[in-house]
């Protein structure tokens, strides 16, 4: 096994120094190419689909995670149309980030250039071997995809055309290879290989970030949850922030950028929190209130339980929403800080101090003044792509688009320049 | 012991969020405070470093490592100086990186902002307790810091002078803390505390920073070790690649941007090998000859060895040159690439499109055309200072200032924007 493993990665490293060198021409052909595969293998692709599909029902798979396994011919032109708006976004490879020139006459210039080899772990859907292979080949990089056992058929199938697509454009296969098995033992090896593989990006469930990040020796970007937070403040509109408010909590529930946490100011919760908390129940969300909030809503007939202090710290993913009643503004920052997972976090305020307050002070990806933090993606930003969300701080914070996939190097022109 | 650090780490966290939002004003008072308290306080440092330095020889500590333990009435003004060119930089935090509005009106601002809490890996210089204390005052963060056993005694003095001039300045003392043990026990117990600390930095040997990289849950920046590369090429100015070749392997030859291989085109070598050969002997280099080059020199009187594969991936730092003759560019670039490590690596040719090949083809932190390796470090890059030398490619890579002490945030100034 581990020979397997050691051999895949070192012809990925081989073709990664190759991969760095591609004109985006020639990458964006291969895209193209690929998306034509797709769209023309559609039935044997569903076909192959269905055996994972059968195999998951078989072995009692939940429902939302067989729908996430799921293609449908709509799915299969999504990646296709994908593959479409990748060639379109600028080539990150070869940017000029800095250039100076030096009292000694060395003109040093910090140009953006491909990390070399990344690694993908992720689980269920199978729609991330395009994405990802994609997104990694237009940043000159080569890949090693490692896809959960749910999808394993469907994967291996896309990963076929994938090399096909590269075959068909004169690109070495090698550049996007695929684990051949979902062994947890490969996995270990793999995530051991730091002089061949530079770069991990796990995307799935906490469990498979966490196990990858304490088991990586590999640098590793990720994002274990999103608890965001959405603060109130007393000088707030109050019907702003009743709108943005359901809007945060239920407009997609299920994502990372969705709000768990709403914190109010005292002095606008006699009024506000009776509102907000009606029309949230009528969105049938769950309301679990902090002790200190529980009278505001006495005497209506709106339903809430009492929240513990962990329900402040839970990513629900769901219709559930922790309220606490907070005194002042450095309360809520500090509410933000202690709960929050650095994610995306929100001030209501017509006051524009207690908002650049709360903007400087929130330890954050995204910091939000007056607006929902439902628009934290790397397409809302602007990225034209999304190969993750970090919740990191090293190398990239935030949306990642395929900038997020290089490094830099210094190049330094010189004329017969010595150290003195 | 596990509560001492936890409750350390804890306490630096808590300090970090006060020091991001620190004015240049107020850090650099710090940092003028403990110039003075450096000068003032010159002859106890000396008597404290004396304890170390007697430690050292009585337990038998070589003379190079008991040399960089020694403090001198010198070296005490050069940290202090250090203190004062570290004031005249410019603040990294709270530039802006990159600002967009989005087709919604949100108004998206990528700002920089200091990482939180780094904890510093250190061996035993403890100037290093000076130097990194002061970069992550400066760039708004917290540090933890980790000295070694032979500078115990040292570091604790350093360190109560760093917290003296915090108070004095009115900042939390907690900003910088000095773990008060060297026990790997400490160590380990740190390096697992990644919900607290947000960076790791090791400083010394390559054994040290190995444990720290393959034992720590934080993100760590590291530089194993600079195996640097000259490649002369057919098309070589003789003279310049005599000069640059001498100037790279004998200005410094221990530090980690001296070149440790020399790569030669068969076309230049009859010619060139033994000129350079004489002169590197005659500057005391000991030369390894790979078995394809040993005949160029033979028949002269000049002395070599013959090198093995392991000589060309070792780091030397010491008067020992191993040199290769390669038919071709391309060879050369694959050299390079095998044998490097990513740090420094050099071209001479007057053939631009050779020189152009071997920049974009060369895997390494600073490609250089027609000049030595010796200039890569953040004073010659103008960074103002230096906290090290990334060989990694997340985050930073090359040389490292304040600006690598810092992560960005970004944030969205909006009028009532909700997602649709």
């Amino acid at each position: 096994m581990e020979a397997t493993i050691v051999r895949l990665a070192e012809a990925a490293r081989a073709a990664s120094l190759k991969a760095s060198l591609l004109s985006s021409e020639k990458k964006n052909a291969a895209l193209t190419r690929l998306a034509e595969l797709l769209t023309a293998n559609a039935p044997a692709i569903l076909e192959t689909n269905a055996k994972d599909i059968e195999a998951a029902e078989a072995n009692g798979l939940n429902k939302a995670m067989t729908d996430r396994l799921r293609f449908t011919q709509e799915r299969i032109e999504g990646m296709a149309e994908g593959l479409r708006q990748i060639v379109q976004l600028p080539d990150p490879v070869g940017e000029t980030l800095e250039e100076t020139t030096r009292p000694n006459g060395i003109r040093l210039v910090k140009r953006r250039v491909p990390f070399g080899v990344i690694g993908i772990i992720y689980e269920s859907r199978p729609n991330v071997t395009i994405d990802c292979a994609a997104l990694c080949l237009k940043s000159g990089n080569a890949c090693i995809l490692r896809g959960g056992k749910e999808a394993f058929h469907t994967n291996t199938h896309l990963a076929q055309l994938i090399q096909q697509a590269l075959v068909d454009t004169g690109i070495d296969p090698e550049t996007v290879q695929l684990i051949p098995t979902t062994d947890r033992e490969a996995l270990n090896i793999l995530l051991k290989l730091d002089e061949l593989i530079h770069c991990i990006i796990p995307r799935g469930g906490e469990s498979l970030i966490r196990f990858v990040a304490e088991n990586s020796r590999i640098p590793v970007i990720k994002h274990y949850k999103g608890v965001c937070n959405l603060y109130i403040d007393k000088d707030a509109d109050p019907e702003l922030a009743q709108k943005i408010a359901i809007n945060a909590k239920c407009q997609r529930p299920g994502v990372c950028n969705a709000i768990e946490n709403l914190f109010i100011h005292k002095d606008i919760a006699a009024e506000l929190l009776p509102k907000i908390a009606r029309e949230l129940n009528d969105n049938q969300v769950e309301l679990r209130l902090h002790p200190g909030a529980v009278s505001s809503l006495e005497g209506t007939e709106i339903p809430f339980k009492t929240a513990t202090e962990e329900d402040f710290h839970e990513e629900f993913l769901d219709l559930i929403l922790s309220i606490k009643i907070v005194d002042s503004l450095s309360e809520a920052i500090d509410a933000v800080n202690t709960y929050g997972s650095g994610h995306s976090d929100a001030i209501v305020t017509a006051n524009q101090e207690a908002a650049e307050t709360f903007l400087a002070s929130v330890d954050t990806s995204t910091a939000y003044w007056n607006a929902s933090t439902r628009f934290t993606d790397g397409f809302e930003f602007g990225l034209g792509a999304e190969i993750g969300i970090s919740t990191d701080r090293l190398h990239a914070r935030g949306p990642m688009g395929l900038r997020e996939l290089c490094t830099y190097k210094f190049i330094a022109y010189g004329s017969g320049q010595i150290k003195e």
